[in-house]
């Protein structure tokens, strides 16, 4: 409980390198932000990316990783499924993950969701408020009644995900459309957020109040010793 | 299942009688309204209201409705406790109920919730948006992707309520607000669901859409014969 | 709604064929067992098995399913990518699907549920008691407050799915074990049954409640036509 | 996160002083068999009984409590209404709410629930096995598949209360049933969990594994500095 949750941010990294719009407003990646954020807090960081070997995600770092946080865009398909799968099988063993906007497309989300997870999109700088609809979960602390963005990428419903265990965040966009924004999923043992904010050419990733929740999230997401499980033929316990 | 479904509006019914703007939308009372659409869907309906005896909710009246429907708005606290005793105890046996707009602080639902129920809200003719987020769902039947109400009172979250088993629309309100509009429930063997819409001054119960929602709401909210329920004291089955 | 409901029951059929104490259980497969239950009941049925080309689950026969059936066993490795491919689909487009016993090991029911799946499991014919843990729901429709297997195989917890989002039914095993045996979700616009019961070797398929709760299982699945879904670049609504 | 959690243990306390035979079991009461589990564990404690001034939770006393514990049995109609009103409150305004065994038909756990929390239940010493069904929750950790409890009361489905948020744990019995033992909810900004075992006669709250998981629950239930809620008339954000 009093040791340090260490947090691996994971990112595609390619916008920054070769959009120079981006670059301005992520000079050293969207993960570096986040970690420094993070950092900040109080957390242990690592970051790794798309184009490093295995996309930064060998074996030894996401078994010292507790929680993964995800950012990908243009690039999901380049994601090999062989690091899909690691991933996969370290969230089923406890990992958290916390997906990040246009993540919702990786292939990660969607094998751990099992739909499509399509959505309704539009870059037209629609202003954003992300109101909190579950007042009393950790991951709204601190927060409040909603977080206001000035300018971001709209996502509108129909989301194509599984109903949220605990939905925490709805946005409202001034171009008509809402949005679940943040969702609670449990999947075996790992905990994932879905949380929406975060086009790559506005500085949401360094507005406070969404650092706060990605923060409270990785609290949330941490895992737990919890309990044991066991799987295949066993004996009777009773005669 | 071949059986008509028997309902039962309910409606405070004072509104209509004691002011003329609501008297010009609803010259016949908003729960005649509902019986006429519901009728024309293949619906056997009666109606009940707060000033007759009993509110019209007679044990007999109880038992030969399967979907009671449920608007009230100033006069909650006039409902008789052995009244709400009796429709409570109905719903727990099975019988649907619907709860409409302002019924949100009706003693039924704030019983059936175990919350405050309380909401944000506003008249100033808010444009809303009525959006579908669970496309799948029965009473999502038939509709587009959201309902259209060009002027509409807002409702806003943090709407106080357990949070929905299903949660079928979010309102999207011009104004700068979101809200759960549609939340299905399961008390007992009962169905409940929720539906924002319909203040007073508005036709919002004459438009089409909205009296689709409600004819579908009552097909899913319709009892089935469920399994049996035993309680209390009972012997071992095995030894 | 009035209109007929359309059943394809899908079964790897090899047990019947290649283990004589299967083929004396369910002589013409479970599948026909299962396809003769669901006509007393008035649905329309075909069957579909492995061996088939295509696993008799061409394009044409999916689109003309409104729930399909799936039991599976030995043989789940067989089952083309591309086949699943194709039923995955059409669940998120709406057909229903209902899986039985170890068909949680089955392709399709790990990608809707982005699990392992993975359970615990003995044969050692354990009497078996399902308890009904959601009265009201049309699933248990008939039911007293248990369905008595004398001999069956036994699964117990952990079994690593999502959490239902109802929970129907809830097992005791005599040796010991408890399991959740009925478990509904929706994924896009489908809807999902897993109901636990019929080990091959047990004539489980001919128990009329097992028989009684398919049935309410395939009403409950099958699709409506629920509302319009739109995905994509879209343009603002308010300007 | 760092400040010691203050844990409210209330009991009816009428039992121990009454009957020898519970006495024997637990010489100074329930609560203070609970409570010195809990100091070990870290937390800072409190008691209250049916019997002192205002059943001992005066307004100065919830007000620092983070989390009430409650074990009510024979004398659940002389808890005050004006007692429950102000738990209800406080539990709405985030206080942790932990109800076990008897408390199910507390008026606390009733009101908050909506529905009659009736069950099955034999004094019979059967064997209890109590499985973890939701492995990666906090309140599992460090728990083996099950806990053991060799002689119990036995309560049995059908359980009426909703469906929970999380099921945890569902217990096996040896005389034939199941039940939901262990139940999660969300009212208003307080965190609620039904927890199953501790008839008066038997020694359940001086089992080890018993203890860890009342410490694990308060630590989930303890109220987090949520998100803000407004409620009531408010001008439009948007013009």
């Amino acid at each position: 409980m009093a040791t340090t949750i260490r947090v691996t941010i994971w990112n595609e990294y390619r916008h920054e390198r070769h959009n120079p719009k981006v670059a301005a407003v992520y000079p050293d990646g969207i993960h570096t932000t986040i970690a420094r954020a993070l950092e900040t807090n109080g957390f242990q960081t690592r970051t790794a990316t798309l184009d490093e070997p295995e996309h930064g995600l060998t074996k030894e770092v996401l078994e010292q990783t507790d929680v993964l946080i995800w950012w990908g865009h243009m690039a999901h398909k380049d994601v090999s499924d062989e690091i899909v799968e690691r991933v996969h099988q370290r969230v089923l063993d406890g990992m958290g993950l916390i997906v990040l906007h246009s993540g919702h497309f990786s292939k990660i989300f969607k094998r751990l969701m099992g739909t499509t997870c399509d959505l309704k999109w539009r870059e037209s700088n629609d202003h954003e408020r992300i109101w909190v609809v579950a007042p009393g979960h950790p991951i709204t602390e601190g927060l409040g009644e909603y977080i206001e963005l000035e300018h971001e990428e709209m996502y509108g419903e129909h989301f194509d995900i599984p109903a949220p265990e605990t939905l925490v965040f709805v946005s409202w966009f001034s171009g008509g459309e809402v949005f679940r924004s943040g969702c609670c999923y449990t999947r075996g043992r790992g905990k994932i957020f879905y949380f929406r904010p975060g086009h790559e050419t506005i500085p949401t990733y360094h507005n406070s109040e969404v650092q706060r929740v990605i923060s409270n999230a990785v609290r949330w997401a941490a895992p737990v010793q919890g309990a044991q499980r066991l799987f295949g033929n066993r004996p009777a316990l009773e005669k």
